[in-house]
């Protein structure tokens, strides 16, 4: 399989992505294939689509904790379900992830923010959450978030959303690669999405 | 693995669920077990859900064809997409499946509509679709028609249909093994749900 890299579009308030977010590290090193991550604020593609997944679906909700319970199994990934859903401020998460991508410790912190919410419950985006994954991987909480809600944070945040939109993306986690869209933790099982 | 049986519930006007349709005659030969196939009129549910999986939904309809046709190409079943959709006809389709179901020809009905449907676009539930079907599988279309659209086969139909809204089913294909639901044609390949 030839390395490349592959764009992982998510946004912090997907449960789904939960798998993808522990699973990629791993898969980097198995296939040398290089995931750029790429949080983006899927609510408001939702909204513009009018499309609720789960939150207004309680029989769809129940499938979805199933769902991801047994998958979590099969990896052998952690999980205490159902947690909070869905998350009020999962904005606030989303900019933390983003500045951090620019500053080098963004994959940490989601890895870390994922861990809290659905390992220990605690809700994604709000406090404790934010600042105690944070400090979980050595970031002085007040200054990142000071800086997550500067006018700039917000602006690269929206950026990233656009462009997310441009490609057509309508969920999280999705896959890029070669143009091609893959949307689901499941399809980074499928042949092309990892190149072959 | 033990040889034991999954109740395939569907619906006709379900584009993923050909992909199953295809694929599950021959995994019930090369694993032993047993499909018991149990159409149903989905609608019914996503219209008490207020669920539109697609239909007003531009970028995840051209995701699901693409996700198809690639799913198609893995596994040999041969599509041409786009094909007619939404059905406007489905209760038609699934009316006749049902009558099918309980004379013997239901399987063979279904995989003939699927096949002229998402391979030679004739919509689903609507003429030619139905008849031709119908006659492809050596079943004269008029009779089967008229006992489609008795006061007893849209009962036997919405009686399927409670009895998957009670489980909990809310999308189509829905397999069900051992009590627990998976959701979705790429959820075959989950260990537990092939009882593996």
């Amino acid at each position: 399989m030839a390395a490349g890299h592959i764009d992982f579009w998510f946004t912090m308030g997907s449960t789904y992505s939960y798998l993808s977010v522990m699973r990629l590290v791993q898969l980097e090193r198995l296939t040398g294939i290089r995931f750029r991550w790429r949080p983006f604020h899927l609510l408001v593609i939702l909204q513009e689509m009018k499309h609720v997944p789960f939150a207004d679906k309680p029989r769809k909700s129940a499938y979805m904790w199933r769902d991801i319970e047994r998958r979590a199994a099969m990896y052998d990934i952690p999980v205490s379900l159902p947690a909070p859903y869905p998350a009020q401020q999962s904005i606030m998460a989303n900019l933390v992830a983003s500045v951090g991508m620019r500053q080098g410790w963004g994959v940490a912190f989601v890895r870390a923010a994922y861990r809290r919410w659905l390992q220990l419950g605690q809700e994604t985006g709000s406090e404790p959450n934010l600042s105690e994954s944070l400090r979980d991987i050595g970031v002085e909480p007040q200054r990142a978030l000071a800086l997550a809600i500067t006018a700039e944070a917000k602006a690269a945040l929206m950026e990233e959303t656009d462009f997310a939109r441009d490609l057509g993306i309508f969920g999280s986690p999705t896959f890029v690669v070669g143009g091609e869209l893959f949307w689901g933790d499941d399809r980074l099982e499928e042949p092309d999405s990892l190149g072959g």
